[in-house]
């Protein structure tokens, strides 16, 4: 189950080509949270750390894949876009980068199902950190998803 | 003058590969605007228009050149790095990405060179947006940057 809904947020990844260039490699993806990776060397800027546009993409990336695997493992269809995001870039990062985003929680997630029925849309926010080998956050993100029922 | 900058401000996004990736082209970087432009072919999502994650990287690109190359322009040896963000995603696009971004005004760009003098680094809020063919805001970024004196 797990790995089906990782191979699927995969070839969902892979078909983007801007997303195709970062490498991303999604690492987890299951009911409670998803883990994309991405090599330094590929997404690397001029003072050698990390692209601040490649840290925006893997965040918004991440969670947008929690929200979208969430409603794609309940059996709903709808399309997933990001609203608006806001990011904190802490500190430099001079290593591959890993961004992690939780699911929803159940009471979340039933909201915005309740939603999607009542209006065919419906809004969320959520979270995803990339964090050092300290574990300490090196950029966070905070973004409100809007996700539209598809027919 | 606006040539050189232009073509210094392109080799200097050439050498990030994952900027590189993105096909970005420095349209216009002078002292009044930094216009850069980037294939929607090499930045589409899933849905057949451009994914966040590169109108979040061309619109923080837009901004830091813009202070970069004000910055390199008047002489000044610092480093530029983007501190946080927020985006606004109005409405999705399908055509090629051009994000636009105002170097920053000479009263602010004195307050920033006098913190830079004063204590080695300083902060300035900057705005880009990409706009499709009518005029219409697509995507709005609001980010602070932090110049810090290199020597």
């Amino acid at each position: 189950m797990a790995d089906d809904a990782a191979a699927r947020l995969q070839s969902l990844l892979d078909a983007m080509p801007p997303v195709a260039a970062l490498g991303v490699r999604v690492a987890r993806c299951d009911a409670e949270r998803v883990v994309l990776e991405a090599p330094l060397a590929r997404n690397v800027n001029d003072k050698a750390c990390a692209f601040g546009g490649s840290l925006a993409s893997l965040l918004t990336l991440a969670a947008w894949g929690a929200l979208e695997s969430a409603l794609h493992a309940r059996g709903v269809k709808a399309e997933v876009y990001v609203a608006d995001s806001t990011l904190k870039y802490h500190s430099p990062l001079y290593a591959d980068l890993v961004a992690v985003a939780d699911v929803p929680d159940a009471a979340s997630l039933d909201a915005l199902l309740a939603k999607l029925a009542q209006r065919g849309r419906g809004g969320i926010v959520l979270e995803a950190s990339v964090r050092d080998a300290a574990g300490q956050a090196v950029t966070t993100l905070s973004a409100r998803y809007a996700a539209v029922a598809a027919h």
